[in-house]
């Protein structure tokens, strides 16, 4: 695969199927939960990873997981992988490892799927436990409790699981992986259904948040931080390299606070590196690596406008934009 | 040339020169002016040519002067010339050509450039004549005024032509050519030198704009003509394909309305074609043409914002948008 030009992950009629996650054993039952024993590989381009680096960060999940950060760019024009160039001798300082594809070799010799972030690793067997991106911030947030820092928000409330789950099903279809359909798709039909699909979302969701401040009401939930990595990406890659061209966030009357919202919390905009984004997408990207050999990366957009006031305060109850567990029912 | 996939026109810095111009013999001098004569040949991708589309069909010139359409896309991936597929047999109906480079062999068979559009071209010997898009609309305004239609605007009024020239100089180097100078570079620091001086001119213009309906006042002139075949381009293109990406045009404060003032007077939205303009410059392009391969044309942006009201009549002392020849002074 990893030296393989010919995309793996597209259907009969041009249309973008994403793998199923090879390591999927969940926290508390199959995997301990423990301080001090894992490690999270990701890269700051990763939309996937970026959700899970927002959840260990806001929960204080830093002293009980370290963190490997891989360069957004690509080994090798043909070469799908993650390196950890970005670090000395090009090895992943914990590890010892150049590439992410070692620690799921490390667990099954035969693996063939894309070697993917995020990805949890044990870090004495170096070996990948859990790539399980979908489920993965769930669990933070639930079994690893006991590590969760002095007065960490409760981001999955139980009251409001039901909502987030649908809400997090929905995006997760139409929006996160909508843009990768778009942009992996190898036929006008298939680039255009999932071009549509993707806007008549955006559309929805943007006059929902005409009245909500966060998707679940006046708190900040999983649900948005997993709609939160699509949205920062969007402007600076997605209209672009995914054509995903209709409307950018920055256009959307109440997309865009609520985006900017975010971002000016801790463990959002902190997490967020435009520049790594900017050099994954448009240099590096996965399924048509023949265009890397473009290698001029665009100057815009103007990002000083994240850090803009949004006044979304105002469809708020409350000043807090978190729910703390106290205050849970 | 035509069968080399090598830029012929990338200098050593990696920065785009435009070719010169190769037949640039006068009207009204070398070339005589005479209806029926000359067949001019366009496509509606190339926003050279369509400066000479819109002049003509304003000044009513298309009684005088016929056109022969040539296809937004390229013939093949390495085959830089237009083609009349859009024509029955894939041949311009008046000239009998497949290929716009047929008329300039038959003037210079040993015509090593690209051939480019617009080409006025002499019906009887089928030889290109003048390829001088940059003097050809003022050629039509001014030694062609014995074909003008009744009533014809003045679009280079004598008072007003060296404001004009100026205007007209600055916009092609920064502007005109200056997209194409961002999205051909082919090395960064040449990218961004050029993507800087592109939007510093810009915003320049956009503020002129804020108080003025059209460049030079008033009246729409040629300057207005040149400008307006870059913005036409700009939302649709060159943002996603040339890297301009720092602001949109329909997100600039001034130029926004001034594009739609322009579009919705007749010669200038009746010629522009958005969908050849985004299939040339999304899956046909010129310099880079290894990219043509990816075949999804992009389904955005809404193109319906064009015919949105402008309100630019407001900066105008009159009601008139063009001045007319007998109240020049």
């Amino acid at each position: 695969m990893s030296s393989n030009n010919k995309p793996a992950e597209i259907d009969q009629d041009g249309s973008f199927k994403r793998q199923v996650n090879r390591f999927t054993a969940p926290f508390g039952e199959e995997l301990p939960v423990q301080s001090g024993k894992y490690r999270l590989l990701w890269s700051p381009a990763c939309p996937w990873a970026h959700r899970a680096v927002i959840v260990r960060k806001i929960l204080g999940l830093d002293t009980s997981i370290s963190l490997g950060t891989a360069s957004p760019l690509r080994p090798q024009i043909d070469r799908v992988d993650w390196e950890f160039s970005l670090d000395k001798d090009h090895k992943d300082p914990e590890l010892g490892i150049q590439y992410v594809s070692e620690v799921y070799f490390n667990s099954d010799a035969d693996y063939n799927g894309r070697p993917t972030v995020p990805v949890m690793v044990d870090i004495e067997e170096k070996k990948a436990v859990n790539n399980d991106y979908f489920n993965l911030t769930t669990d933070f947030e639930t079994v690893w409790a006991p590590f969760h820092k002095e007065g960490a928000p409760d981001l999955y409330p139980e009251h409001l699981r039901e909502d987030i789950d649908r809400w997090s099903d929905v995006i997760f279809h139409d929006i996160n992986n909508g843009v990768y359909k778009c942009g992996f798709a190898q036929s006008q039909a298939a680039y255009e259904q999932a071009f549509d699909r993707l806007f008549a979302r955006l559309d929805e969701v943007d006059a929902h948040l005409a009245e909500n401040r966060f998707l679940l009401g006046d708190f900040i939930t999983d649900a948005d931080v997993r709609f939160y990595t699509t949205l920062a990406r969007f402007d600076v890659a997605y209209y672009n390299g995914f054509k995903t061209n209709r409307t950018l966030i920055r256009e959307f009357p109440n997309l865009w606070g609520y985006a900017r919202d975010l971002y000016q919390t801790e463990g959002f905009g902190d997490t967020t590196d435009f520049h790594a984004i900017k050099q994954h997408y448009h240099l590096s990207i996965t399924i048509n690596p023949e265009r890397t050999e473009e290698k001029i990366l665009p100057k815009g957009p103007d990002l000083s406008v994240w850090g803009t006031p949004h006044h979304r305060e105002q469809l708020s109850r409350t000043k807090e934009k978190f729910q703390h567990k106290r205050s849970t029912t």
